[in-house]
């Protein structure tokens, strides 16, 4: 059975839980905090990032969320999400890429940075201004969703596809830090009420940060903005 | 034809060069500044990156160097580079981000920023403590890359990978910009020799950033270390 090594608010481990789960693939969860550098865990990602997904009876050790990805897709046919001709399939990509880069570097890396391993790291306090430009940044990001929900139903056309779970990966740390207001975003929240209640998503919604609590409608499939 | 966005100096629009030259794919050069943030460029990509590859012809817009190589991979049979089993390919889509994500954030994107970036755009001078610190990471990273070439020829394993031509084009630039030290880096220095004298990549070699010179051995395939 693939391993997959990961904490409960990395946003690329969830991408992979969400596909895996959209897939009906098993996995077992093996927690790993990237910034207490584990020797074992170095030795088997120097890099020392998590997703890891490890297949230990196969001998198979794949890292880079994005990676791992685009194996799941070559491997198990059952609910393909880079779909469509090769300009779709360019297009769900490219999204994927913004969520993942963009994204989280505007408004998920800073707000884990501030209220993850400020809290249970360094023992210092947030910083304001950080947190605030980052909230900033979701707001803007959160236009950009909506627009491209305006067109269609999904993040990158009529069907669903890995944008949709890289977007939903990325969006729900941020929620879970406090980090998103969704006043005025009614088509990404209509959008991610749906989202929240696939089977998919369910067990991610549950889990907890030690030490942070995440704002109460945050596994609140129902949440009025 | 193909007309890609892109100024000389770009890591990610040189792996999609090298990827288009390899496969013998013709295409037309746009030069753009993304940091002069042109209208009509944010109105294409509003990300505001490069590169961005188009075809008006066609109505075909492709933005993200990896959506854009994947889309080449899928489209053109030759010089395929993401070969091999769904594990091999992962292997090098793996090598892929880390040369586009760790590598670039700790060499390319600091040398770009203190020797591009503050010589044609800010004006101020480059910071000495940054450019040692980038150049400490490309020490680091290439004894990485000597360790992978110890065990085969190329990047990924023994054939010529996606991974190759993304390590090429981080590598060149950092090398332009006189942030590599090739002394005890004999496996990634015998493979950039040979890399150099590429059809793909002479083109990419003898073009010139207004206003900075790259060291002298830059473009010389014979370069000794």
């Amino acid at each position: 059975m693939w391993q997959l090594y990961q904490f409960p608010l990395c946003p690329f481990s969830r991408k992979v839980r969400l596909l895996l789960g959209e897939k009906g693939v098993g996995y077992e969860l093996v927690r790993e905090s990237p910034w207490d550098r584990r020797d074992e865990f170095l030795d088997m990602n120097p890099t020392g990032q998590v997703p890891v997904m490890a297949d230990p009876t196969r001998n198979i050790l794949l890292m880079d969320s994005m990676a791992i990805c685009e194996y799941l897709e070559e491997t198990v046919d059952k609910a393909a999400m880079i779909n469509g001709t090769a300009v779709n399939r360019a297009g769900i990509r490219r999204l994927v890429a913004w969520f993942d880069a963009q994204f989280f570097q505007d408004v998920t890396a800073p707000l884990l940075s501030e209220r993850m391993m400020k809290r249970l790291v360094t023992k210092a306090s947030p910083d304001a201004k950080v947190l605030r430009e980052a909230m900033k940044a979701a707001e803007r990001h959160l236009d950009y969703t909506d627009y491209l929900l305006d067109h269609h139903n999904w993040m990158a056309g009529a069907t669903m596809s890995l944008a949709d779970l890289a977007a939903a990966a990325q969006i729900s740390v941020a929620d879970y830090l406090g980090g998103v207001d969704w006043k005025g975003h009614e088509q990404t929240a209509r959008w991610y009420r749906g989202f929240k209640s696939r089977p998919s998503f369910r067990p991610l919604l549950s889990e907890r940060m030690e030490g942070i609590s995440p704002p109460k409608s945050y596994d609140d499939v129902d949440f009025d903005f």
